[in-house]
């Protein structure tokens, strides 16, 4: 075989889609050659705990998910992001663009948070089952108002951009934060099915970009593969019944 | 009075440091010339609300903070503080110090969520008292779990980098990241003083960063100015005491 570029060594917890498919999606878009270190290497979690132990020289990651290119280790998500686009051609070589991408995938990582929170808004160290009834008021709320609001800005960010003749959230052309856009929708109606099936209607350009995303040759081939790992009850995107309430119209006011 | 760059116009909640704080650290620390529009200016709030309406052209923030410079609309706090140290020499030319820099100052905005949380587990639009009995959960784990794995992941980057010769979190110099690290203490030593004087015995190098920031010549003027707005119960950081219990011992636990 032969090499084209370094390859990528992505670090994640195995078994869950979580922060790290945001940078698959990535990968996956551009052909890239990567290894998902501690799903695919033998020893690979012992791996990826000694970056995090601090046993590795180089920048140190807080928490997965993390890159290593070269010398190179790189961690937090949306600057994985940053730093592999421009390497993939998936991010414009405009200064100005990149920065309003990177806003938006910050914009995305605060969205992502939250959706995290429904179900976690006491700790991360409890069970859910420890934390159900704060759940269920946090995720009243999240429905009600957060998820319309964020949903509604990316929804205007594709109206804006559309103005000026483009089919995706930044710029003339797919850029990573395309690809993000379409993993949120995706790991929202599997989570929210109801507050989806209500909200729908009211982002059609954001549920099209989905639909383009999830179409392009590369990203639909890994979302029929073993790569791509189904939605659980471990990852940031859960289907608890109880947090998705059927009935109630969810209202759209923001603050 | 001569003009030597363009000035720097700054879009943020009037009456708390809130996020804006850390852009202001920036500016101040550069010399800028800067307008904090929604605090310095007549229907300053008026114009910030115009663009987060949508109804100025370019790229549309989601929240506070954002700025402008020349055309430019720059948001989400990490991306503006990235954007604007390269321009005052507030982060190093090499690409991979930069690529270093943003992800302490994304670990920094996670950490500054979850502070923001222990007071607000359950909806930004409740008030503290309508979330209490959340908040005690929540702060509890905040300071037994992810108070002491944050910080000490600090100081394990000022550890690390001190090893180089640096003592600064990044670098041979002091960056953008030195002036959150100092901020996210200040804040902490208001809103939890029995957790923090516990844990800064473990702290030595971020607590003589802290120090290092605060002695700097621009940055002590503008925490005895009128434009530093003290620490409140509307802001990020609140001290509640009921949330920073005095007689447990933080365990040193992380996750």
């Amino acid at each position: 075989m032969k090499k084209r570029k370094a390859t990528v060594e992505l670090y994640y917890w195995p078994g869950i889609q979580g922060r790290g498919e945001f940078v698959r999606l990535l990968l996956e878009e551009a052909g890239a050659a990567y290894v998902d270190v501690a799903r695919e290497s033998q020893n690979g979690l012992a791996a990826m705990m000694r970056f995090l132990e601090g046993e590795v020289p180089g920048a140190l990651p807080f928490a997965p998910p993390f890159v290593k290119l070269g010398s190179a280790i790189v961690s937090q998500t949306a600057n994985i992001l940053a730093f592999l686009a421009p390497r993939f051609g998936l991010v414009p070589d405009d200064a100005a663009l990149r920065v309003e991408a990177h806003q938006i995938q910050l914009t995305v990582a605060d969205f992502i948070d939250e959706i995290h929170d429904t179900h976690h808004p006491i700790a991360g160290s409890l069970y859910y089952e420890d934390q159900k009834a704060a759940a269920k008021r946090r995720a009243r709320d999240f429905v009600q108002q957060r998820l319309p609001k964020y949903l509604g800005w990316l929804e205007k960010v594709m109206g804006r951009n559309r103005k000026s003749g483009g089919h995706w959230l930044v710029g003339s052309d797919r850029t990573y934060v395309d690809l993000s856009a379409f993993q949120v929708v995706e790991g929202l109606r599997y989570a929210f099915p109801n507050a989806m099936t209500r909200l729908e209607p009211t982002i059609p350009l954001l549920a099209a970009l989905h639909d383009r995303v999830a179409k392009r040759l590369r990203i639909a081939a890994y979302l029929q593969s073993q790569r791509r790992q189904p939605f659980n009850q471990m990852g940031i995107f859960r289907h608890y019944p109880e947090l998705d309430a059927r009935a109630r119209r969810a209202r759209r006011v923001g603050r």
